[in-house]
């Protein structure tokens, strides 16, 4: 099993030799086209030809009234005191509007306009049809009249080759005579997920099992691209099992998707077959995440197909698919490449990037005021959630080394710039009840993007002016306050309202059944007891060094304090998986992994919020939803959490 | 047949009546959920249930490189001349990246980090499978492991309720531990168009027939907006039988649209219907178009269900749609209220609107620098281009007259704002080149708004500001030059570049065979003979003036000389119904429409362009087409059109 080498290949250059093998074999074209009947079945699909009116709309003179047709002409002189009569049938004959005029008129009169008379000069009987009608003013030609041609004249343009087709012209062509359209074929993607380990979603798991997923994200990017894909069954890592199915699927698609699995030589498999079926083309870009894809072509007897090997990682997964196969999906459907949309922002925090390679950065963006601040998300190319979060991509191109906190870099957003003026930016201390602010905000046309970076990273957001509000709760040992030492030391002057969100019991996370019989912060020094830490800065990481303090205890004599974890949940998680005897956290985060709680503090969870944003539309509906007494109960649900408190005003700075 | 009454109630209080009465039924809440297989047929369903993550992800701590899972603390003291041994399987143990971590160990080193021994201190013979490991380099605890929920955390929310799935929700909602997901159910939705004079899109027609393509649009719309529709077959004017497919339409269905023939007595049988079957809620809207919209409730014994009546112009149809259906949809689907895609522009023309109703005015948009201008488009409701051209709406509110000429207006955009940054406003003179321009300028990322209000309308535009560029073919009498002498005239000491784009034959449309055997331009004032003329300002017009002076005719002689056409094609259009005898006009019009054609003058079309604008990005693809030899034959094929000047620059001014 030879280790092919991972060539490192520029983005670009890797995008053209992908481009260059498909144009010598014939593939870089338009699709053909396909004749389809004309209704909402082709909405979104893609003219593969343009629309030329083959008839006018309407395709006659129409009566635009209910009415009489008659010759213009015939009105000429026709005055209240002098009136005209016109003979039925001869001069003058009654349309519904729609009815096409007869050859001889030039215009309608409105039927309201006429009076109808018998032929002894009676009101008529019928006064759709008289002998004679009487009118009392003159018309001029072509009043009243649907001309032939006014909405579309036979032989101009109604829809250009490549539109989209959207409900509207679906309309417009059959307005013009069409009653079936060229639309470009389809392109079929074929998708293979690989990998022993792999289960598929909802099963049972155990350790060291993948829930296979990326199939499902590239099968519904493509649909969204406008292609149709194949979903293949899960393969194990078997390379002639890998071959077979690859063939099978380039007999009958445009394009394969091979999905390595994450073990070690799944990758290698791929690029095995590759070489074997065909032509390995690229194995291996500068690009991060994304970086062992590969790309080649299947020659399978009958016709020659584009495969894209693509990195079991679901960021990258994803990442590949955006980068490598909606460009060719568009050009085969003859869209001109996606219109960028952009938007100039500043980054939030300095981020490190390597130097080889396009660096793909997820980002959250909201607006402070007229400035559109972007905040990094996970870099980890297996954390889909950073996708899932993410309003844009930031480019890192190749050549830097990275961004520094206040770099404007150009973000590609994923989300309209509406939704992002939308957007609350919450930078500082994880609590739960973010999460239910959130899920409560979502109908009330706010997204709440939360970063963790602690209560106080939250406070230094505030001082740069990066965040609408941050949540905080730093205990002052001194006089026993939350936030507000805190606030006077690193805002001074500030203009800023402080608002509790809730107050939070916190304590020991431990086993269930604490098997080490944990009773006390005093056991953390016990040489049999192992703990996860907080992160500096961290409202509970300044609580356990106060009580360490207060108890005397050397913090190098807890095993585990340098470990540091950057939230609640995640510190929950190793106590739940048995890593470490105990953490200290927040009791909602304990009880929702199930495990035994020990409360030791109670303390208050504050919302510091600049004034000029707590006065402002966007924040409205956040704190009105701290009045709300579903949101409260919804709270205090949770366990641990106190309500009694939230949305008291408890300062007003300075 | 009693005519009821078109009640003009303003929209908001026809919104709101029907919203209550719908909420008197029970039937002004979201929709249940339905429990779907999680794959990609989910993409863009809405979620009905927030997701809360079952399971971490990672779900256990796993090797993140191929490499030996230790105890980080047995590593400690590890140098590269004092290197540490551990013994295989207690102390050190082989791991695919992906493999689940032991419970004794802590730490991944990389396999390219160690040295694999034998018992004797060889080298293993299976590098993964050694004896001992050597290490020259101690390691910190967690190292190169995937730590269990690194991505998600059990009970972490990961989807908020109301989301509309994207792809990577889907991988998200998968990696949590769902195998399925409950989504708001579709709102089912007929859709049943009347009309005695229907026929099928591409069907054969007569005059008085009228293709049915709303229904077509209608269903898009309802699938865009996530609905499901159903479309009825085409119902004849018939009392009993629009009735008895009402009631079986509302009894399947959660709402009915019931569309309007055009003919008179249509709009009766839609209110009369509805009151028998249910309640007549509203009939007769103070908006425009859509002006007769009906809205009520259908009971059909088991249940009550709304009903629509969609009036039956296509832009009244499709804009109902949007004002009264697609709110309620949004409601059942549990999504707040579309965002508002706005931008603020000013009005290109002036215009009248009737002070008694909201007036949805449909505009192309342009970016001209920095300022966007909204042209105003046909304000026909049977014009349905006019929504295929629009890239918004400008609601004129109830009690206001209409607008001037510059005034700031708010568009409801339907495209996005990047669009609308590539999109070229030719405003002037009307030639059909300028639709072969926009074909071909739509795979270069341009689109071409053209709006035609004659050359030297164009050439005003110009002097407002208003264009990109103006098309014109004005000739000057004295010099028998082009253009050149009105832009002196309107437009002096602006700096201008003038390039032709195509020479053109005029002359006159004739009726096939000319019956009346009509020989040139002293023909027009013969009694028999029927005239259509072009309005005040267009090139034509000034062509014809010009050269019935020089034959000496007096326009009052011509019949027909007062009534205006603004195009080429619907003057042809006018000779081709045998409404006129003749017309003046260029030959690829009258031969897209199959007439005879009297050549009698070769004249020159130019492009008017300042020169900021002919040196931007923005029109580079244009001016690149006129040197284009493929656009040049696409042009030069259609009959009357000479390509010699194409692109030849005649001035740049001043």
């Amino acid at each position: 099993m030879a280790k092919i080498y991972l060539e490192d290949i520029p983005l670009e250059e890797a995008q053209n030799r992908f481009r260059e093998a498909l144009a010598e074999a014939g593939l870089w074209e338009p699709f053909n086209a396909e004749l389809l009947t004309l209704d909402e079945e082709l909405l979104g699909r893609v003219l593969a030809d343009t629309v030329w009116a083959k008839i006018s709309s309407p395709h006659y003179h129409a009566s635009a009234m209910d009415g009489f047709a008659v010759r213009a002409a015939d009105t000429h002189g026709a005055t209240q005191t002098a009136p005209v009569s016109l003979r039925y049938e001869t001069e003058a004959i009654y349309l519904d509007t729609g009815d096409p005029l007869p050859a001889w008129a030039d215009a309608v009169i409105p039927i309201e306009l006429v009076e109808a008379r018998s032929e002894k000069g009676e009101m008529a009987e019928n006064p759709r049809h008289p002998d004679v009608i009487r009118i009392r003013g003159s018309i001029s030609p072509w009043a009243h009249v649907r001309e032939m041609g006014e909405d579309m004249v036979a032989t101009q343009l109604v829809l250009a080759r490549g539109a989209i087709l959207r409900p509207v012209d679906l309309g417009a062509a059959a307005g013009c005579g069409y009653g079936s359209l060229e639309v470009v074929r389809k392109p079929r993607v074929a998708i293979i997920p690989t990998g022993t380990e792999l289960v598929s979603p909802g099963d049972p798991i155990k350790a060291g099992d993948i829930i296979e997923y990326n199939a499902i994200v590239l099968a519904a990017q493509i649909t969204e691209w406008g292609g149709e894909a194949t979903r293949f069954e899960n393969t194990p890592d078997d390379f002639e099992e890998i071959k077979g199915k690859v063939l099978e699927a380039a007999e009958t698609h445009d394009l394969v998707m091979l999905i390595a699995g994450s073990s070690a030589g799944s990758e290698d498999y791929s690029s095995r077959v590759v070489e074997q079926v065909g032509q390995l083309l690229v194995h291996g870009v500068a690009v991060r995440p994304g970086h062992p894809v590969i790309l080649g072509l299947v020659e399978s007897g009958r016709k020659t197909t584009p495969i894209v090997g693509v990195p079991g990682y679901p960021v990258s997964a994803a990442l590949t698919a955006e980068i490598f196969v909606q460009p060719v999906l568009r050009y085969w459907l003859g869209l001109a490449p996606a219109l960028p949309h952009q938007l100039e922002a500043f980054i939030t925090r300095k981020v490190n990037s390597p130097p080889g390679d396009d660096d793909y950065l997820r980002v959250a963006v909201g607006f402070l005021g007229e400035k559109a601040l972007a905040a990094p998300l996970s870099r980890g190319s297996g954390v889909i959630t950073s996708l899932v979060r993410a309003d844009g991509l930031v480019v890192i191109p190749r050549g830097e080394q990275g961004l520094n906190i206040g770099d404007q870099v150009t973000v590609e957003l994923y989300r309209p710039r509406e939704e992002l003026q939308n957007t609350i930016f919450a930078i500082g201390s994880h609590d739960l009840t973010l999460d239910l602010l959130a899920q409560h905000l979502a109908p009330l046309q706010r997204r709440l993007a939360s970063v963790n970076v602690g209560s106080l990273g939250g406070i230094l957001a505030l001082k740069r002016g990066e965040t609408h509000l941050a949540g905080s709760h730093l205990l002052d040992p001194e006089s026993g306050e939350y936030n507000l030492a805190y606030i006077e030391q690193h805002l001074p002057g500030e203009k800023l309202r402080v608002v509790t969100l809730v107050g939070r019991t916190q304590g020991l996370f431990l086993a269930p059944g604490n098997p080490k019989g944990i009773q006390g912060l005093q056991d953390l020094s016990r040489a049999d007891v192992s703990f996860v830490n907080r992160q500096r800065g961290s409202g509970t990481r300044l609580l356990l060094d106060y009580h360490l303090q207060e108890h005397g205890i050397d913090p190098a004599s807890v095993s585990g304090y340098s470990h540091e974890e950057f939230t609640h949940l995640t510190a929950a998680a190793l106590v739940a998986s048995a890593r470490v005897d105990c953490a200290l956290g927040i009791e909602a985060a304990s009880r929702a992994l199930e495990l035994d709680f020990l409360p030791l503090y109670s303390e208050r969870y504050d919302l510091i919020i600049p004034q000029e944003y707590a006065d402002s539309d966007l924040l409205a509906p956040l704190l009105g939803l701290l009045g709300n007494p579903g949101f409260q109960k919804a709270v205090s649900q949770r366990p641990g959490y106190d309500v009694s408190q939230m949305g008291k005003l408890v300062a007003e700075l300075p």
